[in-house]
């Protein structure tokens, strides 16, 4: 984002004077409810009500239009039917206002004559410098400033809680409920803000806008889908390199939800897939649920530092519940080492049925005992071994007389080991509830979502956000290739990969048995001889391949019978000659692609072959370009990566070399984006570990 | 269970009068708890304090020991240390009481001197004819009739909210804050029993007891393992049968989680993957979390009729919550058929921007026309094609002026769609949500979790309680079978498996090279030849494998070739022949066994071959015997299911004769329990539709 774009959205986003287009004294009417909710809240700006039908609208003192203001408003809320916006901003003088906030719909999302309404107010609005968040949005707020540029009846109930969530929405809908669910919950917040048709500002920017925010300290963001991959890329760096975690709730990511999405938002409908890749690549944490969403935004929020790893200890006073969180942490990635030996035999003297292993079950005696528990808690979490706690109290948070026990052992984590993100697990009333959290102490009632979003959070933090150097930079560089007209065959293509650095064998393509047996006698081992034609694209099925062979008399009957073939079964084909190469065998068959994804650009595949691609869909995607640890998180992040290490009794495979290919292909692909329409190399055979990898075939295809 | 046994239950459970051992007038004490919730909850029976130092306590008149009671007391609480236990117990007389809850700790799970306490109050119990619940437990609440039997302080509180509900747990602190977390969630409940130790009743006693228990309508239940196998299938089976689902959370589902399970509950530990197996096959739904345990009971409990199929009608006011729900219902296995074209029309007419397939988003315009949205519910389900309708309605639900068409929408969903149940997303306040609820409608503040709620339930209904036959009945006959001692070799593996109905080829082991070309030349095509010998795990790598051997000349070599190579390799090994059997291709390589599970008996395992068993564990069980449709739900659960569907261009396999073979396996490993340790056939080859299953090779390894 510009420094200028950023200046306009703080002065959009904190404006010290609102003009209500369409203003309204009618409860309830779209026009009435800014005005309300400003003045119910308390904001100390000026408020300006535009109604050219009115002198005074609730009690203000109205303009009939923009133009009859004399001096500038930050800010212009347009709350007029969709076929009179444009004109009714067109009142304004240039740089008279920062921003302008469209509630109405019936523009783009209303088919045809809303989308040219759309675009004669986006040209309005560029031509005076103004900003546009809209149309059809519920608008935004600013809860410090008490700016409710909205009209959503959510608001109208209680002021929004103050806090370090900066929540932006595309759908009101969601938005709207995602606001009464942050009320519920008791989480604060920064910004809400609903974007819309995003004719102008978008989720991107908002996230952007955010991270510079010194209010915001966690993003909270639902989207439908983006118009532009590289802003919103930069917004999500910008929000990393700021330290502020991005929590994405993204509709469509089964068949189901992708179709109900398309037919939603047609033009943003794109690849599940390369969004999840997307968020994993730059460290937004993805919720599935609704509640997860909260759970991260509430986790977030409220610690004061996040894990700097996936070591956790459960401490429980009921062994039954502290397996029930070993199975969740076992589920969540979170691995539970054993406390230090004299932990446990000090936990074990002192309460010789309790467990002192990980999940470590104090028992009921933390009840009796108020002191068990924070020395208990001290012993384990003393050797730094740690990177969170979770602790279940059962039903003891209900029983007021050990809730100073409670208290005193929030505070000693706070004190004692401020950088160990604690989760306590009990039913505490709210008021209770509220004091732990401002310890930096997580209340939940379930202890399988404590652990659940630990985990999730512990992972982001120590594979993405911490663990990974920053990110490659976006090199806008293109560079052109020419690929042949029809696109490239196998030998070419597998020399454009090794001139892109990816190790593939030089394949010599032949037009005469001679040529055919003096390539076979350079190889160091017996040959596959293949037919080479654009036309043909299933070789083996029209007697086009033969492998394993070895010496000259079998290298000429192959060639010879290989064109045979062909030309009995496929006489119109173009022959472009007869490939050899050399037969290599062992390893683990893997395949990695390329395709320009329409709104992220080239995106990288990496899969096993066999049915881990064509049965189990097995595969992981990165946006391309990219540097060695998201290939290796790519790589890593396969079901099938067991076999990849050396399942069956064979060695590991040389994963670092797979990764190199990865990296490679990410940039090949990003810096010929401009030509290569996919890139698929099939397979790719994972050599074991020292040997390396080597593409057998290849396709590139042109971009279309 | 006997009729015997559940008229002494009863009388337990709904006691005319309680004597309470060790009774104390000492606020929080164990022995006081009892008498003091008694009285505070208003229970109508006898509470009988016995106290050797005490006339009164509580201001009732106290005795000092059982043999000082002249006329029955149906229960006795037991509130005294471990060592006294059974001598307190002794002074009563046979018949006096039906039952005795034992709260105190320090028996069988403290080690061995509480173990033998534990076993002498188990005799002493026994010889007086007295069922015990614990020790080591919290004791049991009887809702209706005020029976709080129990020293928990959760009950202290607020008395528990009558209702539906028959919660059993074997661990009294998930006991304890499962009671507060219904309580916290409005559940309604009819008993509320923990197990402890289990010395007498059990988990499965109690669920068979509230499955004939007329107040019950759902079975929630935590277990850490179970240690009679066939009592709980019963019990399962008994639930079922009187229409009541059961619920369960069952810790030790990971390898962590058991680790945990089996250091809290050794004598408990067992194969979490046969629980999971079992839970599947007797219709008890398993929660994997404590909050989809009680959104699961509170859902069965509120719900007037359970889902008939998984076709899902989604309407929303939100077209991107929608497609987020669609998600959810892909996720959860439901389907999201379209509406009827009719009804399509109907709404797309009135609401041109509306979404009229399904999910269906009715528009924010069903805020502003109250009527919109019941019209388009009886327009969509009125064809009948849907089993659930999970609605969302944003922030609606906070808005007061919007309550009465919310209700007159959940009325007219009752009145009307009574089959089909109804799940409302929103967040109303509690009074609203409990008038809707008893409405017989779920409300949900995440409408995932509403989603996935409804699909465990439609699955488990559908695929499970109604769709099955009634499970196969435990014919408890056993078969002696007479393996040679050392276990058999894969000739007689074969023939036995064959009698036991499994397609397994006649092979031929012979003992010359004369009886080899015999041999062969019976078959249809070339022969595979093989080593057979009690000592060879591994024949391939000792040279003992040829195949696809034809012909005189090649079956002679082949012959002498194993022989040799073995003779060379192993001059140790005992050689019982070469067998020779027909060379099989074609069809998909799958694996079928049984093993002895030491719980739960024999089980059968399906996976398929090479690296879905071996690299993805992708293997379902269940516990033998089963029928047909238990066969048919194995093989459909394996990851690799699309393999045998016919991937790849490959033809369907012939399912059906999977099942069979599972099935006739199931059925064998049950009738020889008492000989055979495990089966595994490997390859099982499931040749295309119509042409059956043949098994290539098996091993039978006799009961250790």
């Amino acid at each position: 984002m510009s420094a200028n774009s950023e200046s306009s959205l703080s002065r959009l986003f904190h404006p010290r004077s609102i003009a209500v287009v369409g203003a309204s004294a009618t409860p309830g009417k779209i026009g009435a409810m800014p005005i309300t909710l400003l003045r119910q809240h308390g904001y100390d700006g000026g408020i300006i009500p535009i109604n050219p039908r009115a002198d005074t609208v609730q009690g203000l003192p109205a303009y009939p239009d923009l133009a009859a203001l004399d001096g500038e408003t930050d800010l212009i809320v347009l709350a007029v039917p969709a076929e009179h916006a444009a004109d009714a901003l067109a009142h304004a003088r240039p740089g008279q206002a920062a921003g302008a906030v469209v509630f109405t719909s019936g523009f783009a999302e209303a088919g045809e004559p809303g989308r040219a309404a759309q675009q004669r107010l986006v040209d309005v609005a560029r031509s005076l410098g103004i900003r546009l968040l809209g149309p059809n949005c519920l608008g935004f707020m600013n809860v410090r400033d008490r700016v409710y540029a909205t009209f959503t009846p959510a608001a109208a109930r209680d002021a929004a809680r103050e806090g370090g969530i900066g929540m932006v929405s595309q759908s009101g809908a969601f938005g709207a409920y995602a606001y009464s669910m942050a009320q519920a919950r008791g989480l604060g917040l920064s910004y809400w803000i609903s974007t819309g048709n995003e004719a102008d500002i978008d989720v991107a920017d908002c996230i952007a806008w955010l991270a510079g925010d010194p209010r915001t300290r966690v993003i909270m963001t639902y989207m439908e889908g983006c118009r532009d991959g590289g802003k919103l890329r930069r917004a999500l760096d910008a929000a990393r390199d700021a330290g502020k975690p991005v929590v994405v709730t993204k509709i469509g990511r089964t068949q189901a939800g992708a179709r109900a999405a398309a037919s939603h938002t047609a033009a943003l409908a794109g690849d599940d897939a390369v969004y999840d890749a997307l968020f994993r690549q730059h460290g937004a944490l993805r919720a599935r649920t609704i509640e997860e969403f909260f759970n991260l935004g509430y986790a977030l929020d409220t610690l004061r530092h996040y894990p700097r790893g996936k070591r956790l200890a459960i401490l429980s006073i009921s062994g039954g519940v502290g397996a029930l969180m070993a199975d969740e942490a076992s589920d969540a990635g979170l691995g539970l080492p054993e406390p230090a030996p004299a932990a446990q035999a000090r936990l074990l003297q002192h309460v010789p049925f309790a467990s002192a292993r990980n999940p470590i079950d104090v028992t009921g005696q933390a009840v009796t005992e108020p002191g068990l528990l924070w020395a208990t808690a001290q012993d384990v979490l003393g050797d730094g071994q740690y990177d969170a706690v979770a602790v279940f109290l059962a039903a003891a948070g209900s029983s007021p007389a050990l809730w100073p026990t409670f208290e005193a052992f929030a505070q000693g984590l706070r004190d004692k080991f401020p950088e160990v993100p604690a989760a306590i697990c009990a039913l505490f009333p709210v008021e209770r509830q509220r004091q732990l959290e401002q310890q930096g102490c997580l209340v939940f009632a379930d202890p399988s979502a404590a652990i659940r979003t630990l985990g999730v959070i512990a992972s982001a933090f120590a594979d993405t956000l911490s663990a990974h150097p920053a990110p490659e930079a976006l090199d806008d560089a293109v560079a052109t290739l020419d690929l042949p007209a029809g696109g490239c065959n196998e030998v070419q293509a597998m020399d454009i990969l090794r001139q892109a650095g990816i190790p593939a064998p030089a394949l010599a393509l032949v037009g005469s048995a001679d040529q055919a047996v003096a390539a076979a006698a350079a190889l160091q081992g017996p040959a596959v001889l293949k037919i080479v034609s654009p036309d043909i694209a299933h070789k083996s099925d029209v007697g086009g391949v033969k492998v394993g062979v070895a010496g000259e008399p079998a290298v000429r009957d192959a060639y010879a019978g290989i064109l045979a073939a062909v030309r009995g079964r496929r006489p119109d084909a173009r022959i472009d000659g007869v490939l050899v190469a050399p037969l290599l065998r062992g390893g683990v068959e893997c395949i990695a692609g390329a395709h320009l994804d329409p709104v992220f650009g080239p995106v990288v595949m990496f899969g096993l072959g066999g049915v881990f691609v064509e049965v189990l869909k097995d595969v992981s995607f990165r946006l391309a370009p990219f540097g060695r640890d998201q290939a290796l998180g790519m790589i890593r992040e396969i079901r099938g990566y067991t076999l990849l290490q050396g399942a069956r009794g064979e060695p590991p495979c040389d994963i670092d070399a797979i990764a190199d290919v990865l990296v490679a292909l990410s940039r090949f692909a990003y810096r010929h984006r401009a030509s290569i329409g996919s890139v698929e190399i099939n397979p790719l055979l994972a050599r074991p570990r020292g040997q390396g990898v080597v593409a057998l075939d290849a396709v590139i295809a042109p971009r279309p």
